[in-house]
Protein backbone atom coordinates (compact mmCIF):
# COMPACT_ATOMS: atom_id res chain seq x y z
CA UNK A 1 0.00 0.00 0.00
CA UNK A 2 2.23 2.78 1.32
CA UNK A 3 4.15 2.76 -2.39
CA UNK A 4 7.34 5.02 -0.72
CA UNK A 5 9.02 1.58 -0.70
CA UNK A 6 8.26 0.79 -4.41
CA UNK A 7 9.41 4.14 -5.40
CA UNK A 8 12.43 3.84 -3.56
CA UNK A 9 13.55 0.71 -5.48
CA UNK A 10 12.27 1.74 -8.43
CA UNK A 11 14.26 4.76 -8.25
CA UNK A 12 17.10 2.04 -7.34
CA UNK A 13 16.19 0.70 -10.71
CA UNK A 14 16.92 3.62 -12.83
CA UNK A 15 20.06 4.54 -10.89
CA UNK A 16 21.16 0.83 -12.00
CA UNK A 17 19.41 1.46 -15.62
CA UNK A 18 21.52 4.81 -15.91
CA UNK A 19 25.00 3.06 -14.42
CA UNK A 20 24.45 0.73 -17.78
CA UNK A 21 23.76 3.74 -20.10
CA UNK A 22 26.94 5.04 -18.88
CA UNK A 23 28.40 1.28 -19.51
CA UNK A 24 27.41 1.76 -23.21
CA UNK A 25 29.07 5.20 -23.56
CA UNK A 26 32.43 4.53 -22.44
CA UNK A 27 32.11 1.71 -24.67
CA UNK A 28 32.23 -1.30 -22.24
CA UNK A 29 31.95 -4.88 -23.19
CA UNK A 30 29.04 -6.18 -24.72
CA UNK A 31 28.64 -8.83 -22.16
CA UNK A 32 29.15 -7.01 -19.31
CA UNK A 33 26.09 -4.84 -20.55
CA UNK A 34 23.89 -7.21 -21.12
CA UNK A 35 24.82 -8.98 -17.57
CA UNK A 36 23.94 -5.40 -16.49
CA UNK A 37 20.82 -5.36 -18.48
CA UNK A 38 19.63 -8.70 -16.74
CA UNK A 39 20.56 -7.50 -13.31
CA UNK A 40 17.77 -4.75 -14.10
CA UNK A 41 15.76 -6.76 -15.58
CA UNK A 42 15.39 -9.57 -12.40
CA UNK A 43 14.99 -6.46 -10.15
CA UNK A 44 12.54 -4.97 -11.64
CA UNK A 45 10.89 -8.82 -10.90
CA UNK A 46 11.37 -8.16 -7.69
CA UNK A 47 9.95 -4.75 -7.97
CA UNK A 48 6.36 -6.46 -9.52
CA UNK A 49 6.40 -9.20 -6.82
CA UNK A 50 6.36 -6.87 -3.98
CA UNK A 51 3.12 -4.59 -6.33
CA UNK A 52 1.79 -7.83 -6.87
CA UNK A 53 1.56 -8.36 -3.03
CA UNK A 54 0.40 -5.62 -2.06
CA UNK A 55 -2.42 -5.60 -4.48
CA UNK A 56 -3.28 -9.28 -3.83
CA UNK A 57 -3.31 -7.71 0.05
CA UNK A 58 -5.71 -5.12 -0.67
CA UNK A 59 -7.72 -4.65 -3.67
CA UNK A 60 -7.74 -8.59 -4.28
CA UNK A 61 -9.57 -9.06 -1.04
CA UNK A 62 -11.92 -6.50 -1.53
CA UNK A 63 -13.07 -7.16 -4.89
CA UNK A 64 -13.49 -11.13 -3.72
CA UNK A 65 -15.44 -10.12 -0.27
CA UNK A 66 -17.38 -7.47 -2.09
CA UNK A 67 -20.97 -7.71 -3.88
CA UNK A 68 -19.76 -7.05 -7.65
CA UNK A 69 -19.45 -10.50 -9.30
CA UNK A 70 -18.16 -8.65 -12.37
CA UNK A 71 -15.69 -6.52 -10.83
CA UNK A 72 -14.16 -9.74 -8.61
CA UNK A 73 -13.93 -11.68 -12.42
CA UNK A 74 -11.94 -8.93 -13.37
CA UNK A 75 -9.54 -8.50 -10.97
CA UNK A 76 -8.84 -12.01 -10.79
CA UNK A 77 -8.42 -12.10 -14.59
CA UNK A 78 -5.80 -9.78 -14.36
CA UNK A 79 -3.75 -11.94 -12.13
CA UNK A 80 -3.53 -14.43 -14.69
CA UNK A 81 -2.91 -12.12 -17.01
CA UNK A 82 0.19 -10.80 -15.49
CA UNK A 83 1.09 -13.89 -14.55
CA UNK A 84 0.92 -15.19 -18.03
CA UNK A 85 2.91 -12.11 -18.92
CA UNK A 86 5.83 -12.62 -16.66
CA UNK A 87 6.16 -16.20 -18.44
CA UNK A 88 7.01 -14.26 -21.61
CA UNK A 89 8.95 -11.28 -20.16
CA UNK B 1 -11.24 -27.75 -11.31
CA UNK B 2 -12.63 -30.39 -14.14
CA UNK B 3 -8.83 -31.29 -14.52
CA UNK B 4 -9.45 -33.12 -17.62
CA UNK B 5 -8.71 -30.08 -20.22
CA UNK B 6 -5.61 -29.86 -17.82
CA UNK B 7 -4.68 -32.88 -18.40
CA UNK B 8 -5.54 -33.45 -22.34
CA UNK B 9 -3.11 -30.25 -22.52
CA UNK B 10 -0.45 -31.55 -20.42
CA UNK B 11 -0.80 -35.41 -22.66
CA UNK B 12 -0.06 -32.81 -25.35
CA UNK B 13 3.18 -31.32 -24.40
CA UNK B 14 4.23 -34.67 -23.36
CA UNK B 15 4.10 -36.46 -27.05
CA UNK B 16 5.61 -32.49 -28.11
CA UNK B 17 8.65 -34.00 -25.69
CA UNK B 18 8.85 -36.69 -27.08
CA UNK B 19 8.86 -35.52 -30.26
CA UNK B 20 11.79 -33.66 -29.09
CA UNK B 21 13.73 -36.44 -27.98
CA UNK B 22 13.37 -38.44 -31.07
CA UNK B 23 14.84 -35.37 -32.66
CA UNK B 24 17.98 -35.12 -30.42
CA UNK B 25 18.41 -39.16 -31.30
CA UNK B 26 17.77 -38.82 -35.02
CA UNK B 27 20.68 -36.15 -34.80
CA UNK B 28 18.81 -33.03 -35.51
CA UNK B 29 19.78 -29.77 -36.08
CA UNK B 30 20.80 -28.33 -32.42
CA UNK B 31 19.41 -25.14 -33.04
CA UNK B 32 16.15 -26.79 -34.42
CA UNK B 33 15.84 -28.51 -31.20
CA UNK B 34 15.85 -25.35 -29.13
CA UNK B 35 13.39 -23.92 -30.97
CA UNK B 36 11.29 -27.08 -29.96
CA UNK B 37 12.23 -27.10 -26.32
CA UNK B 38 11.31 -23.46 -26.07
CA UNK B 39 7.90 -24.14 -27.90
CA UNK B 40 7.60 -27.00 -25.41
CA UNK B 41 7.88 -24.37 -22.34
CA UNK B 42 5.42 -22.10 -24.26
CA UNK B 43 3.14 -24.59 -24.22
CA UNK B 44 3.65 -25.37 -20.34
CA UNK B 45 3.27 -22.00 -19.38
CA UNK B 46 -0.38 -21.55 -21.35
CA UNK B 47 -1.09 -24.68 -19.07
CA UNK B 48 0.02 -23.27 -15.67
CA UNK B 49 -2.13 -19.93 -16.75
CA UNK B 50 -5.00 -22.06 -16.71
CA UNK B 51 -4.34 -23.96 -13.75
CA UNK B 52 -3.62 -20.95 -11.96
CA UNK B 53 -7.29 -19.30 -13.42
CA UNK B 54 -8.93 -22.69 -12.33
CA UNK B 55 -7.21 -22.08 -8.82
CA UNK B 56 -8.40 -17.84 -8.48
CA UNK B 57 -11.83 -19.09 -9.34
CA UNK B 58 -11.89 -21.80 -6.35
CA UNK B 59 -9.21 -22.04 -3.69
CA UNK B 60 -8.57 -18.36 -3.90
CA UNK B 61 -11.93 -17.25 -3.54
CA UNK B 62 -13.26 -19.76 -0.73
CA UNK B 63 -10.11 -18.81 1.62
CA UNK B 64 -10.16 -14.74 0.95
CA UNK B 65 -14.23 -15.27 2.09
CA UNK B 66 -13.51 -17.41 4.69
CA UNK B 67 -13.23 -16.75 8.39
CA UNK B 68 -9.30 -18.03 8.54
CA UNK B 69 -6.93 -15.31 8.39
CA UNK B 70 -3.54 -17.21 8.05
CA UNK B 71 -5.29 -19.65 5.29
CA UNK B 72 -6.22 -16.16 3.57
CA UNK B 73 -2.36 -15.16 4.24
CA UNK B 74 -0.92 -18.37 2.84
CA UNK B 75 -3.24 -18.91 -0.52
CA UNK B 76 -2.14 -15.30 -1.26
CA UNK B 77 1.44 -15.55 -0.48
CA UNK B 78 1.92 -18.49 -2.85
CA UNK B 79 0.36 -16.78 -6.05
CA UNK B 80 3.33 -14.18 -5.66
CA UNK B 81 5.64 -16.80 -5.35
CA UNK B 82 4.79 -18.85 -8.71
CA UNK B 83 4.43 -15.21 -10.15
CA UNK B 84 7.83 -14.60 -8.76
CA UNK B 85 9.36 -18.09 -9.96
CA UNK B 86 6.88 -17.14 -13.47
CA UNK B 87 9.45 -14.08 -14.04
CA UNK B 88 12.61 -16.93 -13.59
CA UNK B 89 11.69 -20.03 -15.55
CA UNK C 1 27.88 -33.46 -29.82
CA UNK C 2 27.44 -36.74 -28.33
CA UNK C 3 23.65 -35.77 -27.83
CA UNK C 4 23.34 -39.25 -25.26
CA UNK C 5 23.83 -37.22 -21.89
CA UNK C 6 21.14 -34.44 -24.13
CA UNK C 7 18.56 -37.64 -24.23
CA UNK C 8 19.13 -39.04 -20.72
CA UNK C 9 18.25 -35.69 -19.66
CA UNK C 10 15.26 -34.94 -21.89
CA UNK C 11 14.03 -38.52 -20.78
CA UNK C 12 14.51 -37.45 -17.25
CA UNK C 13 11.99 -34.47 -18.15
CA UNK C 14 9.71 -36.68 -19.84
CA UNK C 15 9.40 -38.66 -16.45
CA UNK C 16 9.44 -35.14 -14.65
CA UNK C 17 6.07 -34.44 -16.50
CA UNK C 18 4.37 -37.49 -16.36
CA UNK C 19 4.96 -37.05 -12.81
CA UNK C 20 2.96 -33.90 -13.15
CA UNK C 21 0.26 -35.46 -14.91
CA UNK C 22 -0.18 -38.11 -12.34
CA UNK C 23 -0.49 -35.31 -10.01
CA UNK C 24 -3.39 -33.41 -11.92
CA UNK C 25 -5.11 -36.88 -11.99
CA UNK C 26 -4.92 -37.32 -8.55
CA UNK C 27 -6.17 -34.03 -7.77
CA UNK C 28 -3.07 -32.76 -6.12
CA UNK C 29 -3.11 -28.72 -5.09
CA UNK C 30 -3.50 -26.46 -8.10
CA UNK C 31 0.48 -24.82 -6.68
CA UNK C 32 2.13 -27.62 -6.59
CA UNK C 33 1.19 -28.50 -9.74
CA UNK C 34 2.34 -25.25 -11.06
CA UNK C 35 5.33 -25.17 -8.81
CA UNK C 36 6.14 -29.01 -10.54
CA UNK C 37 5.44 -27.13 -14.44
CA UNK C 38 8.05 -24.33 -13.86
CA UNK C 39 10.49 -27.31 -12.29
CA UNK C 40 9.77 -29.07 -15.28
CA UNK C 41 10.77 -25.50 -17.09
CA UNK C 42 13.64 -25.02 -15.58
CA UNK C 43 15.13 -28.42 -16.05
CA UNK C 44 14.58 -27.57 -19.99
CA UNK C 45 16.45 -24.38 -19.94
CA UNK C 46 19.34 -26.16 -18.34
CA UNK C 47 18.90 -28.78 -21.52
CA UNK C 48 18.80 -25.99 -23.96
CA UNK C 49 21.61 -24.14 -22.74
CA UNK C 50 23.67 -27.17 -22.67
CA UNK C 51 23.13 -27.61 -26.69
CA UNK C 52 23.44 -24.07 -27.19
CA UNK C 53 26.92 -24.83 -25.61
CA UNK C 54 27.46 -28.22 -27.57
CA UNK C 55 26.24 -26.15 -30.96
CA UNK C 56 29.00 -23.19 -30.53
CA UNK C 57 32.05 -24.81 -29.88
CA UNK C 58 31.32 -27.40 -33.38
CA UNK C 59 28.83 -26.07 -36.19
CA UNK C 60 29.55 -22.02 -34.77
CA UNK C 61 32.93 -22.70 -35.18
CA UNK C 62 33.07 -24.25 -38.45
CA UNK C 63 30.91 -21.80 -39.80
CA UNK C 64 32.76 -18.62 -38.71
CA UNK C 65 36.16 -20.17 -40.13
CA UNK C 66 34.38 -21.06 -42.84
CA UNK C 67 34.97 -19.42 -46.04
CA UNK C 68 31.05 -18.99 -46.68
CA UNK C 69 29.67 -15.23 -45.24
CA UNK C 70 25.72 -16.12 -45.84
CA UNK C 71 26.39 -19.49 -43.76
CA UNK C 72 28.52 -17.94 -41.00
CA UNK C 73 25.81 -15.15 -41.03
CA UNK C 74 22.83 -17.55 -40.51
CA UNK C 75 24.22 -19.54 -38.13
CA UNK C 76 25.20 -15.99 -36.18
CA UNK C 77 21.70 -14.94 -36.51
CA UNK C 78 20.53 -18.24 -35.44
CA UNK C 79 22.28 -17.01 -32.01
CA UNK C 80 20.50 -13.93 -31.24
CA UNK C 81 16.97 -15.62 -32.23
CA UNK C 82 17.03 -18.58 -29.51
CA UNK C 83 18.22 -15.93 -27.33
CA UNK C 84 15.78 -13.38 -28.09
CA UNK C 85 13.09 -16.18 -27.83
CA UNK C 86 14.60 -17.50 -24.48
CA UNK C 87 13.58 -14.37 -22.96
CA UNK C 88 9.79 -14.57 -23.84
CA UNK C 89 9.47 -18.66 -22.85
CA UNK D 1 29.84 -1.67 -32.58
CA UNK D 2 28.56 1.96 -33.04
CA UNK D 3 26.03 1.92 -29.91
CA UNK D 4 24.84 5.43 -30.51
CA UNK D 5 21.26 3.40 -31.12
CA UNK D 6 21.49 1.22 -27.94
CA UNK D 7 22.02 4.51 -26.55
CA UNK D 8 19.02 6.33 -27.63
CA UNK D 9 16.90 2.77 -26.50
CA UNK D 10 18.36 2.52 -23.34
CA UNK D 11 17.36 5.78 -22.77
CA UNK D 12 13.99 5.74 -23.76
CA UNK D 13 13.39 2.65 -21.64
CA UNK D 14 15.15 5.27 -19.13
CA UNK D 15 11.87 7.66 -20.04
CA UNK D 16 9.46 4.88 -20.05
CA UNK D 17 10.64 4.05 -16.40
CA UNK D 18 10.31 7.46 -14.99
CA UNK D 19 6.83 7.38 -16.20
CA UNK D 20 6.27 4.14 -14.26
CA UNK D 21 8.00 6.01 -11.07
CA UNK D 22 5.11 9.03 -11.55
CA UNK D 23 2.57 5.81 -11.66
CA UNK D 24 3.56 4.90 -8.54
CA UNK D 25 3.51 8.53 -7.14
CA UNK D 26 0.46 8.90 -8.53
CA UNK D 27 -1.26 5.82 -6.93
CA UNK D 28 -1.74 4.29 -10.21
CA UNK D 29 -3.78 0.93 -10.35
CA UNK D 30 -1.07 -1.31 -8.81
CA UNK D 31 -2.16 -3.80 -11.98
CA UNK D 32 -1.23 -0.79 -14.43
CA UNK D 33 2.13 -0.88 -12.63
CA UNK D 34 2.80 -4.39 -13.14
CA UNK D 35 2.05 -4.47 -16.56
CA UNK D 36 4.42 -1.14 -17.61
CA UNK D 37 7.08 -2.70 -15.64
CA UNK D 38 7.11 -5.71 -17.88
CA UNK D 39 7.02 -3.46 -20.88
CA UNK D 40 10.26 -1.99 -19.74
CA UNK D 41 11.09 -5.35 -19.22
CA UNK D 42 10.07 -6.52 -22.77
CA UNK D 43 11.56 -3.24 -24.21
CA UNK D 44 15.31 -4.25 -22.13
CA UNK D 45 15.06 -7.82 -23.90
CA UNK D 46 15.14 -6.52 -27.09
CA UNK D 47 17.98 -4.20 -26.75
CA UNK D 48 20.26 -7.29 -24.93
CA UNK D 49 19.22 -9.32 -28.01
CA UNK D 50 20.71 -6.33 -30.45
CA UNK D 51 24.17 -6.36 -28.21
CA UNK D 52 24.39 -9.90 -28.59
CA UNK D 53 23.78 -9.58 -32.09
CA UNK D 54 26.65 -7.16 -32.98
CA UNK D 55 28.74 -9.00 -29.99
CA UNK D 56 28.47 -11.77 -32.53
CA UNK D 57 29.23 -10.37 -35.42
CA UNK D 58 32.45 -8.51 -33.96
CA UNK D 59 34.32 -9.75 -31.16
CA UNK D 60 32.99 -13.19 -31.84
CA UNK D 61 33.95 -13.43 -34.81
CA UNK D 62 37.58 -12.28 -34.17
CA UNK D 63 37.68 -14.22 -30.85
CA UNK D 64 36.65 -18.10 -33.05
CA UNK D 65 38.90 -16.78 -35.65
CA UNK D 66 41.74 -15.78 -33.82
CA UNK D 67 45.03 -18.05 -32.54
CA UNK D 68 44.00 -17.98 -28.90
CA UNK D 69 42.06 -21.04 -28.01
CA UNK D 70 41.48 -20.32 -25.06
CA UNK D 71 40.43 -16.71 -25.64
CA UNK D 72 37.37 -18.47 -27.77
CA UNK D 73 36.34 -20.56 -25.45
CA UNK D 74 35.76 -17.84 -22.70
CA UNK D 75 33.58 -16.00 -25.42
CA UNK D 76 31.67 -19.13 -26.47
CA UNK D 77 31.54 -20.20 -23.04
CA UNK D 78 30.09 -15.75 -22.17
CA UNK D 79 27.26 -16.54 -25.11
CA UNK D 80 25.78 -19.74 -23.36
CA UNK D 81 25.71 -18.04 -19.89
CA UNK D 82 23.88 -15.01 -20.70
CA UNK D 83 21.40 -16.89 -22.96
CA UNK D 84 20.85 -19.24 -19.55
CA UNK D 85 20.35 -16.24 -17.47
CA UNK D 86 17.90 -14.69 -20.52
CA UNK D 87 16.41 -18.01 -19.19
CA UNK D 88 16.17 -16.69 -15.93
CA UNK D 89 15.25 -12.65 -15.78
Amino acid sequence: MPPENTILRLKNVEGHLKGVIRMVEEDAYCIDVIRQIQAVEAALNRVSAQILENHLNSCVITAVKGDNPSERERVLKEITEVFDMANKV
